[in-house]
C-alpha cells in the first residue's frame, strides 16, 4: 500500500492528539501554515484556543483518525501512547484506512515505537516515531529538533509538516530510532542540568552576581542551552514548566531501562534520576526540569531557616 | 601609588610567563597586536616560536618583571603560581616597581589570588586574577571568556590587553572573584562532560550514526559547547588536549575544597571528580578532558575484548 499523498496544507487534514505545553504551540503553527486540524485531548477545554483558530474537536482518537490523513500524537507516558494509538475501540489504528500515517511525537519507549510500526503496517498504514527537543521555547518559536524513526518514504511525505514545527528534522533510522536519539538527548541534558544548578549554587553562595556569571560562562566552554534558557528562570525563582519534572523522570527511567538492557552503566544518568526522584518525592513533580535546583538546595539544607542551620 | 599608564601597544611591555597550550596562542595574539613581549617558561624551547616572532626570552620571572609594565602568568598549579609570582628571589614581585600590574590567568585558588593581591599591594603594585574559559579553540581564535577579580581601576587599565585575547571580559568582583567565577565555570562543565560522553556511549551502543546525533542534539535543548567541540573529537578517537585532564582534576579539586569550606554538597561535582580520578589512575592524565569517555568505557568493560565480555 502506498503512502497517502499529502498535497498542499489546505487539502491536508492533520489530526492532533494531546494539547499540552508543547502541543498547543505545535498545533497552532500547523493551523497558521494552513492545515486543516482535527484535535482530541483528554481535557477538552485545553483545545479551546485551537478550536477558536478553526480546529475541529472530536471525542476520541479514532474519530480524529477517521477525519485525518496524518495523525500527530504528543501525550504523556508510553501507556498513553499505547491507549491513544492502539486501543481497539477508540484508538487511531482502528480509525485508519490504509496509507494513512501516524506520527507519535511523545518521548516514549523505543520498543513501543517498533511495536506500533508493526501494528500499523499489518493494516497497511504507517507510523513514525518523532520525538522533539527544544522545550516550550522551541515549540513556541518552531525551532524544535525532530528525531524521526521509520521508513524513508513516509518521512519524506511528512517533511513539510515537520518543517512547520521544527528546524532540524532528521530521519535517524528505522522505527524506534527517533526514540533512541531522544534518549541520547535526554541523557545529554540530564547531568548537564546538575552541572548548571551546582554552578549557580556555588556562585550564589560565594556572593557573585549570578546574572554576570551566566553571561560570562555562556560565552566560553561552559556554554549550554540549559544555562542560557533555564539559568535566568532559576535566578528569578520561576520554576514553571517548560518541561515537566514528572515527564523528565519518565524519560530518564526509559533511558536507564534501555541502558540496562544493553548492559551499559551510566553513572551520571543514575545520579540525575535519583536527584529528580528526590525532587518529585518533595511534591515538585509538576514544576519544570530546572527545578532540580530545589532538590540541590534541599539536600544542602536551604529549605530550613538559615538561622536554624547556623545555630546547629 | 597610581596604576602604571599603559599607552599604545608598541610602547607597552608585556611579560608572559607560561607557554603551554593556551599561553602560546594568547601570547601570539599580543605580539600580533603590536605589544613588546618578554617571556619566561620552564621549558625554554617552548618559547621558540614566540622568540621567532620577536619576543625576548628571560631566565627568571623576576627578570621578565623588571623589563615589563604588566606581567601575565598562565601556569599549571597554585604552587606554580605562588612560585612564579611570590618567590623572594626569582619571582615577579621582587622584580616589580610600584604601579606595575600582575595578571594571573592560571586557574588557581581564590584564597591564593586574594593573598597575591595583598602582597603586591604592600609593595605598591597591583594584581588581578583573570582565569579564562574557551579552551584551546578560544585561545586560538581570541574568543576566550576572561573572568577578572581585583580593582576597577586596574581592570580598566588592562582592558585593551584582555580584549586582544578574549571576547567576553568581565570584572566579577574583588581579588579572588575571577577565580570563584572560574570555579563556577568548571563546575558547569564537569557534569556536563559526563552527560555528553554518556549520551554518545548510549548512541554508539544502540547503533545510531553519532555524527547525526551530535548535529540533531546540538540544535535542541541538549546543545552545549562540549558536545559541539569535543563530541566530534571523541568520534574520531582524538583525545589530545585541549585542556589537560590533570589540570581539570586540579580545578575540580579546588572547587570541591571551596564548596566544602562553604558547607556546600555538590553531588555532580563529586562524581565527576571521581571519574576523572579513575581516568588519571589509568594513566590518562595527559589527555584532554573529553577523554572522560575512556573512563566511562573502562567502567563498562569496553577495554576488554568484546568477545571476552560476551563469553563471560
Amino acid at each position: 500500500m502506498s503512502v497517502v499523498k499529502l498535497a498542499s496544507p489546505s487539502s491536508t487534514r492533520i489530526g492532533f492528539i494531546g494539547i499540552g505545553v508543547m502541543g498547543t504551540s505545535m498545533a497552532g503553527h500547523l493551523i497558521k501554515a494552513g492545515y486543516k486540524l482535527n484535535v482530541f485531548t483528554r481535557t477538552a477545554s485545553k483545545a479551546d484556543s485551537l478550536v477558536s483558530l478553526g480546529a475541529s474537536f472530536f471525542k476520541t482518537p479514532r474519530e480524529v483518525a477517521q477525519q485525518s490523513d496524518v495523525v500527530i500524537s504528543i501525550v504523556g507516558y508510553p501507556k498513553d501512547v499505547e491507549e491513544v494509538l492502539l486501543n481497539e475501540k477508540t484508538g487511531v489504528l482502528p480509525g485508519f484506512e490504509p496509507g494513512k500515517i501516524s506520527i507519535d511525537m511523545t518521548t516514549s519507549k523505543p520498543s513501543l515505537a517498533a511495536r506500533i510500526y508493526e501494528e500499523f503496517k499489518k493494516r497497511g498504514a504507517y507510523a513514525l516515531d518523532a520525538p522533539v527537543s527544544g522545550g516550550d521555547i522551541g515549540a513556541r518559536n518552531a525551532t524544535l529538533s525532530i528525531m524521526v524513526g521509520g521508513d524513508q518514504e513516509v518521512f519524506d511525505a511528512c517533511l513539510p509538516i515537520f518543517n512547520v514545527m521544527g528546524k532540524n528534522v532528521r530521519l535517524m533510522g528505522k522505527a524506534g530510532y527517533g526514540q533512541h536519539t531522544k534518549m541520547a538527548n535526554q541523557i545529554a541534558i540530564s547531568s548537564g542540568m546538575i552541572a548548571m544548578c551546582e554552578s549557580l549554587l556555588y556562585a550564589q553562595r560565594v556572593g557573585l552576581d549570578c546574572e554576570s556569571v551566566i553571561q560570562v560562562l555562556s560565552s566560553g566552554a561552559a556554554q549550554t542551552f540549559s544555562m542560557s534558557n533555564y539559568g535566568p528562570r532559576i535566578l528569578k525563582r520561576t520554576f514553571d514548566p517548560g518541561f515537566y519534572v514528572e515527564h523528565f523522570i519518565k524519560d530518564l527511567g526509559i533511558a536507564l531501562e534501555e541502558a540496562s538492557r544493553m548492559g551499559l552503566v551510566l553513572p551520571g544518568l543514575i545520579q540525575t534520576k535519583m536527584l529528580y526522584d528526590i525532587l518529585a518525592a518533595d511534591g515538585k513533580e509538576k514544576l519544570g526540569t530546572h527545578a532540580l535546583m530545589l532538590a540541590l538546595e534541599k539536600i544542602n539544607g536551604f529549605d530550613k531557616a538559615s538561622s536554624e542551620r547556623k545555630a546547629s
